[in-house]
């Protein structure tokens, strides 16, 4: 298996890419491909490591060298066009092509989602492909669908995201037949907006019959208490969930620090309860969850928080090699290849 | 000053708005009627107190009888119509006529919105009132407007939530010259949705003209860590924000404590540090904050959580007496005379 990293996105690029996968080749067995400037990244080994190049600490990375950077603020589908030899669009001709089984990134949001649809390709029969994000929950975890693919979504397109997350759910994570629920103000059918109202009845309808096991409405204040393993939504609002989650996180271990930390006394008598004070911290932190697959394009594409740290980074490559090991993207394409998405569309 | 309180609203009503406002009443000057089931209330008050009356604890404490109670699952405009001895109808005919200086009810949220609209009646120039409701954030908090009043807006609504959640803060909590985010998915002005593309540029170029403070698109993960004091949404994706953080806050909580209590070696080392972790739940305790502010209507108007308890009805009660002297409703009233209103709504 060879997992491939855009060794130059996101924000600590390439730092937190290469000391990501110096820490995860220990613990997998599959290639490393770092695609990247070669002469930046083996300075950067050299400097960390001491090493002359990056395959002297495991023969299992290598570098794939490229010369341009897709930036933060580069416009996505012209940075996909243009910059044909960036890290990114090298990395998805590379899967495309075969030479790789995954492909990892960090960088520019809506130009790896462009890239992926526009150069992976997307699956027969999934009308929009979307993130499927990865964030704690009591003692379980939970799948929100669509993390911010699509700021626009149709009923159709919620049905889709269901019927994906959960054969990723069933197949990577090995949960029976997933609770799915839909993104809500309220528990009863006639709550929320347009899209909510409709794709409540779609998903009521048809659920069964493409194998989901919708549960109904969710609110986001019982979606953390482990009653429901999926969550579906538009990207729009998927994205304003997902986001006042990691604020609320961020302030919540800021505050908590403090608190321990508030005088000498607090901070002495905290000391004792630190292992369960870290232990609660690892189990909120949405840093400890991995990064969002896009799922409904022909090929496993990830896409790494772009705040990822090394630790990060460690952690999603991972559980990219988790992802390719179960076909979760070939058990995806069967399904879809099987229904008669046509008739749903019409429904 | 008299404030109005729905003793029979609420999941926990009527134990927990006795309590209370039991609690309450020595921390503040006004009188507070509690409206409702005068047999039962008093029933109530000599199990938890053993004295006959409501007033036999403090002279403030009353009861306005009423028969009739407006169910959680009552249609909203039909409850209004035909419970006309509920305790909600009979409390806002009470504030009309001047007979309390502020109404509190964590009854059915539809009817209370609905109620206020049609019997209170809006302030002249605003389009649609929104629920202001109080968040914690670092070393701060923040006003997240409209927390679910109204799940379709145009971006004229956006520009007034701005306006009159301004001066809320301005005049109730003393903050000079409050910074308005408006809540996105990207900082950038052609992020989001059609709705927030629009009302990001009507509040850019309408901001100053009308006294906001406007410092552009927020998203969630910067929410909470003080950079901003009021965010603007609609109500469909400002409840979804609250609940989500109600939802990870609730998570929070239960997976702290039970980190704490995992065996008794951690169960008493957590022993010391207490205050502090108990420093920082109070922090983080939505529940702290107190109701939401039905701002845009001609009278004071506090929806407390449905869930309430005791404490929370308390400190809503302290909050609205607070509300009440910092004369919010007349200054949104004036404001929004001075104005131009239907040139903005023009514009």
């Amino acid at each position: 298996m060879v997992i491939l990293l855009d060794a130059m996105g996101g924000d600590n690029a390439p730092d937190a890419t290469i000391k990501g996968a110096v820490k995860a080749i220990s613990q997998i067995e599959a290639e490393v491909v770092l695609i990247g400037n070669e002469e930046m990244i083996n300075q950067k080994v050299k400097e960390l490591y001491g090493k002359n190049t990056i395959s002297e600490i495991s023969t299992r990375l290598k570098i794939h060298h490229t010369t341009e950077i897709i930036e933060m603020e580069d416009v996505p589908t012209q940075a996909i066009k243009h910059k044909k030899d960036s890290s990114m669009v090298v990395g998805f001709n590379m899967l495309k092509e075969g030479k790789g089984d995954v492909f990892i990134s960090a960088g520019n949001s809506g130009a790896l989602l462009t890239g992926a649809t526009l150069l992976v390709g997307r699956i027969k029969g999934v009308d929009r492909p979307a993130l499927a994000g990865i964030l704690p929950a009591y003692k379980s975890r939970l799948v929100l669908m669509d993390c911010g693919a699509n700021t626009n979504c149709k009923p159709i397109n919620l049905l889709q995201f269901a019927q994906m997350s959960s054969i990723y759910l069933q197949t990577t994570l090995n949960v029976k037949n997933p609770r799915v629920g839909l993104l809500n103000i309220g528990t009863e059918e006639t709550k929320g907006n347009e899209l909510t109202k409709e794709a409540y009845q779609l998903l009521k309808k048809k659920s069964k019959e493409v194998g989901v096991n919708f549960i109904g409405n969710v609110e986001g204040r019982e979606a953390f208490l482990g009653g429901v393993d999926i969550v579906v939504t538009d990207g729009f609002t998927g994205n304003i969930f997902l986001k006042a989650v990691e604020g609320l996180g961020k302030f919540v271990k800021r505050t908590l620090s403090e608190s321990l930390k508030k005088n000498l006394l607090s901070k002495i008598a905290a000391i004792p309860s630190l292992p369960a004070i870290n232990r609660f911290a690892k189990t909120v932190d949405y840093k400890e969850y991995g990064g969002a697959l896009f799922l409904g394009v022909k090929k496993p594409v990830v896409k790494a928080h772009g705040s990822s740290d090394e630790k990060l980074f460690e952690f999603t490559i991972k559980q990219a090699e988790q992802f390719v090991r179960n076909r979760a993207v070939e058990k995806l394409t069967e399904e879809f290849s099987k229904q008669k998405v046509q008739n749903i569309e019409e429904a």
